[in-house]
């Protein structure tokens, strides 16, 4: 899974039927300094995440494999809410 | 799922039969400030997108859970057509 | 998909049995522009596709979707021979 | 699968129930001179690896093939760590 | 599939049981010139690959797809050795 902080949301009308209901968030992704880089990626929110919260993001066919995203035409679902990351003995990162 | 743009299409006469009747269309991806990058991918539209409109596509095996793609050869579809990005408050993309 | 040119071809009498009789082909990806770049996969040609010609190339589980791939441990295939691609209403490739 | 180093841990309380019980682990990867990239992913621990050890990360779907992460929204896991790398004769690791 | 050359092997106890028997190598990737880039994979072998052969890896869930993989949490096998890499009417590569 990657680390990424949720910032901001997409809105589209006209999708494939079985994203209806679904809330779709840009993750952008952070180093192991918890900075943000170049990458991102639109996720669907399967635990209630908020803009600004780090959150751990599953890819793949992995993504399909939550409540929200069973079956859909997803490749990114956000997992968990990230407390806390701790790297080398240090928390780099606390909600 | 990546943010893109419509950019262009592709014909091919020959091709695996399960790929009759699809529009196979040029999205090339687009960073969190709407730029243009390098990236792009063909993919399959499902809903009706058109050349210049900025797309939600999903990627791998994900892209077959469409309509328009279910158990075909196809690694990318276009999944919706975006009306609004915003990004830490500010909308950045309005369709 | 990918855009990219066949530039050339992989023989190999020690494989996984399920590779007997398909085609590897060499797939060198091509760019916007449709210029030669660095990255390139070896895929299963399932079209008849030949040496020079713009392919599309499906890749990761969607490869084993065709015909020639089915079952196979193969994560590349040669799904489509390209007549045109069209950029911004400009044809950047005809065959 | 990747070489990487466990540097360090993830906690979340609010998840996908799926995950509850897994322990996520933030692994570096290393290149063939064992030295620490600049690539990680958070993985869930099947093995028992602890921190500062060199361990093997499986990606994509094949992450959902332990006995840890069955059916789990989860694409990447540890599953095996590492007694030794050896690289053109010359033993680069050593546990 | 890429092409890369068996450069060293991983040694591991304490990793998931269904990969016990399962012989772990270091397959580093070449360029169209035939030569070594960073990149890099640790693949099973299911096809007798010794140190110094040019082979091909699939990657993914096709890495699953051979005899000595399927079922297990592995997502990069060694499919076959290369006998003859031939680019442009060139070879470049013979065993």
């Amino acid at each position: 899974m990657t680390l990424g902080k949720v910032v901001g949301t997409v809105v589209a009308t006209r999708k494939d039927e079985k994203l209806i209901g679904n809330r779709l968030m840009i993750v952008q992704e952070v180093d192991l300094d918890n900075e943000l880089i170049r990458q991102y990626t639109v996720a669907v929110d399967s635990v209630g995440a908020g803009i600004g919260e780090i959150v751990l993001t599953a890819g793949g066919s992995s993504a399909r494999y939550t409540e929200a995203t069973k079956g859909k035409p997803v490749d990114a679902a956000i997992v968990a809410i990230v407390d806390t990351v701790e790297i080398n003995g240090e928390i780099i990162y606390q909600k």
